[in-house]
């Protein structure tokens, strides 16, 4: 194994349509916007989940373990799981700091002797060990110290060795424990984890507990917790399941187990049921920024075309499993709806997550705030929060765009597939590309050949589909763009220019009319951008909740680069006339509304970095 | 005190406009729907939820506190409320089966010399007991436990006084222990029992104490929960809130409870404190079907104009609790908006919470249901139940339709007022009408004096806020009805006979336009009932989702004396055109879909009692 991968690196022997590229393969341009999301990353986002680390208790939760601390054990039982995420964010980011050895020293003292780690149950808590499953997320925070050590195994961090070697006493623990077993974890992950692990250390083990512990799930032996057997997919196993369901990211994370399962195993079955699942989920339980998770109380799908905007919950965690679960499904099959469905999720659901200041998150991404919103409670705060109780989600994103830039592009012998176009340069064996781009902002995304390599070979470039205007030119001359990938091949000389541009209007978006919760209205999107209308650029004078949309007037796009976003849309807005106040009343007859007045609307993703205020993605359409 | 009256009699020193009337002056005609619903829950409600008492645990758990138990404690921590609130259901009801008696002699025996009664903290639990108040419900239950001694002592039963006696012995340690503290229970309830206790006992300690639990909430005292204090209601005193928020059963249970302090203390400022949140609530966080809350997660009203169908909670306890507020803001100021909001509830929010069978209950009450919902769990089933986890709707319900005549008419020394219209008879003093009417189904009215008495005095009609068209006579001639209440002031005869014709054409409705989640939708509604589509009486062929309303075809109103209801509303529906079945897709032109079809739809209360399926009150409008 090259240690200079990143996550996700099918063996050789999986059957893997596209190959990711080693690390030092690619280097974005630190002022693209990938490359300055994950500067911010570095710079802000982990030294703040690190801080947190400590005065959230978590490290304290594993002194009690080592005998350093008297202390309670505070947060979540399955806190340690935020260290793990930390850990791996650091490891990504070549941690220089320490932070890693220290870690691993906790860790490594923490540790029982047969490899059992998990804070929560090694001090109050012995006689419970692995005897309340549905619950404890043992072998999930167990998959998260995996993860860590795949990306300590890929690195070069002089404690790096010391991680791979906790974590697979514990990996080897399972498989003494559990692989005979027909049990599995309340919460999937460590199938994944276990999988990845098998990557980095060739231990076929790890590879086959994953395969058992997904088969296991789904016949009902979780029991009916809080919220049922659905809420953790074990109603039905993967491989017969007609549709997403139960809590999401659970759901996510459990189908990126399956498909990693599924290549390494070749199993076509199961990969077959992970695309059934995906088709599902984004046929009807999906929000147009790529979030996930209708229902706070359960954290779950909900019904098909169940998506109010305003209590979506789209969970930071839900968008980040399904980007994962896309790249995994994009690996297997080559195919383009994977890529743009992680198109929409980088640029909408997960990059709203995080304010602009890299230390405050989202949990839940509503894609609506109400005038008189109750801000007050963390479960539907008015703005981002620097932790939460439940604090999954910031060390989360830490890990994930500590890593952005290797979901960028795939490699194979035959040639480089670009799939989220961001400035910088790509290799991939003797072949190298540079790419200039200020996508989404611009539509042009040109490629220069910066290495040819000998013989033919195929530039791929993703064709978005929401791009009805795709426009390709190799040396100037036009070229077909298609659908899906432009696909050139030919023997490539250095100093050739590829121009691809995908032309992008901004458009109003409907809704499915199965969506009852935003019948009648409209979103603003350009590319692969969703914008929203929020308080800050609302007209004075007119209530924010009687502002409608003129679908009349075409939304123009307006540059600033001063503004908060360089391209900014302007909409068409009226005041929706002077209405009854009866909550309910007989049918009324059309009314006019006032003449429209241009109203800036912006990128979703940067909501809620000003006062706090109502939004909206979604707007009311005036009668037409 | 006279024993024969029903709950909520306000003193004689009590600041209130109206005044019930004892039990026995209302006499409701059995085949009138109040009166077979009254029957229905004598017949069939009661009966199972004395039952489910037994199976649930309920009963076990209190003789585990007499020594006659060694079995583990069962349900929620405060099950006892659901046999306070059965034995409260079984008085009203003039239980002659033993219940009463055993179930005094069983808490008689488990309460403590000092008057403690719950059985949760009596065995395991003794050392929490009054130490964790935000949660314990120790004080709920108590409530409880003082409204069943309420209708105890308002009944004949032989064990009547025993329960009196028990309720004052926990009544008064509750003076002892709080009547000088800052403390209050997290759930109110207790508030309004502490009143009504008073009220028949004339013991002023425990109105003192009502009105300082009153007081001392919002102060901020009972942490900050998992919801935070808005959910107890403890972020701001009930004096000063602005508008309704947090958990709604808490809500509505707080202000009934502050309205019988404010009318029997003579403190007007909190009855307009009431009367403002009471205005709130209707203002923008009520469904249209009079359910109030509009979130699963913390059982909460939500933001204003958060109310969607789907997931709408619209607990059937708020309704009940709902019920009662307004009944009590009757009593206290006239004003006839309170007893249209009964009636609102009663024929909907309430009706709909029990199965025609009386056996099986909804706790929520969504106004949507999907195609392809999963009702595999008790937080939104698709059919009502037959008992939940918690279990604290069916025996509310039970007693409040033990006692529903209560709430029809009231009277004082100037005359009768009669409220919500059924078939019964009904007296004042020496003043007695008779009342023939099949209202709802029928739009007449026949009030016929059966005793005049001596000198003149007032009949007074509701005349409900949606109708339009209110037409009276008096012995054949036209009276002005007025708006309001049509008062009839004159020297009665035996045998004068007042019809009153409430125009009820069906009729379609819209939600405020702020109300998103119903946008571009109507529901159809005749006079006071609510109105939904139901799969079964959907056309064969076409997807339930895809149906949609024809405004310009006016609904027609269909009896037939066989149908679930007398009266049903024929609605003319089309079938939406082909379409993408993509998520989301660039703003469609209108579409003209097929030619509309009548099709069945029957009142919202009745859904749900053929084979499950989808359902929906509001239904999208087509193109217009």
């Amino acid at each position: 194994m090259d240690t200079s991968y990143g996550p996700v690196v099918p063996t050789s022997r999986a059957v893997s349509a596209l190959r990711p590229l080693p690390r030092d393969a690619v280097t974005l341009r630190p002022d693209s916007l990938f490359g300055g999301w994950q500067a911010r990353n570095a710079a802000a986002t982990l030294p703040h989940c690190v801080a947190q680390l400590d005065s959230y208790g978590n490290l304290t939760n594993l002194r009690r373990v080592t005998g350093d601390s008297g202390a309670e054990f505070r947060g979540f039982w399955f806190a340690d799981s935020d260290v793990y995420k930390t850990l791996e964010a650091a490891l990504w980011l070549g941690d220089k700091s320490g932070f890693v050895a220290d870690i691993a020293g906790l860790l490594e003292k923490a540790q029982d002797a047969d490899g059992y780690l998990d804070s929560y149950y090694q001090v109050d808590n012995r006689d419970k060990q692995w005897s309340e499953l549905h619950f404890s997320h043992e072998m999930y925070c167990a998959g998260h110290l995996f993860q860590a050590a795949v990306a300590a195994a890929r690195s070069d961090n002089p404690a790096g060795p010391q991680v791979v070697g906790i974590a697979r006493r514990f990996a080897d623990l399972l498989v003494r424990r559990f692989g005979d077993s027909a049990q599995v974890d309340g919460h999937p992950e460590v199938e994944t984890a276990l999988v990845e692990l098998y990557r980095v250390t060739g231990h076929r083990p790890y590879l086959d507990l994953a395969a058992r512990f997904v088969e296991n799930r789904g016949h009902g032996i979780l029991g009916e917790g809080r919220f049922g057997p659905r809420y953790f997919q074990d109603h039905e196993p993967v491989r017969s399941s007609p549709e997403v369901t139960g809590h999401v990211v659970r759901q996510v994370y459990l189908l990126a187990g399956a498909v990693d399962v599924a290549v390494e195993t070749g199993d076509a079955e199961l990969l077959a049921a992970a695309e059934r699942l995906w088709d599902s989920a984004l046929a009807s339980r999906t929000y147009l920024t790529g979030g996930q998770g209708s229902r706070h109380r359960d954290e779950a799908f909900g019904d098909p075309y169940e998506l109010p905007p305003d209590r979506a919950y789209a969970e930071s965690c839900a968008a980040i499993g399904s980007f994962q679960w896309a790249w995994r499904l994009l690996l297997a099959t080559g195919k383009p709806a994977y890529a743009d469905e992680m198109e929409r999720l980088i640029y909408n659901g997960i990059a709203g997550s995080t304010g602009l200041d890299g230390v405050t998150f989202f949990y839940s991404n509503p894609l609506q705030l109400r005038t008189g919103h109750d801000g007050s409670h963390e479960d539907a705060p008015s703005q981002r929060l620097p932790w939460y109780t439940c604090a999954c989600c910031p060390p989360n994103l830490a890990r994930l765009m500590a890593s952005l830039d290797n979901y960028t592009a795939t490699g194979d012998p035959g040639g480089l597939q670009l799939h989220l176009y961001t400035a910088g340069t790509f290799r991939v064996g003797e072949h190298a590309v540079d790419v200039h781009t200020r996508y989404p902002w611009d539509e042009t995304i040109t490629v220069t050949i910066t290495e040819a390599g000998p013989g033919p070979w195929t530039l791929s470039l993703r064709i978005p589909a929401w791009c009805e205007d795709a426009r390709l030119t190799v040396n100037g001359e036009p070229v077909e763009a298609g659908t899906g990938y432009a696909r050139l091949t030919r023997t490539w000389l250095a100093g050739d220019r590829v121009e691809l541009t995908l032309v992008m209007p901004a458009r109003l978006m409907s809704a499915h009319p199965r969506v009852d919760a935003v019948r009648g209205s409209a979103a603003a999107v350009r590319g692969p951008i969703v914008y929203c209308l929020e308080h800050a650029d609302a007209p004075a004078g007119v209530p924010f909740e009687d502002l409608e949309l003129d679908a009349t007037v075409p939304p123009q796009v307006s540059r600033d680069p001063d503004a908060l976003a360089p391209v900014l849309l302007r909409l068409g807005l009226r005041a929706r006339p002077a209405d009854t106040p009866h909550l309910y009343r007989p049918l009324p007859a059309p009314a006019r509304a006032t003449a429209p007045v241009a109203v800036t609307a912006i990128p979703y993703y940067l909501w809620a970095n000003r006062e706090p205020g109502p939004m909206r993605v979604f707007i009311p359409l005036s009668e037409r």
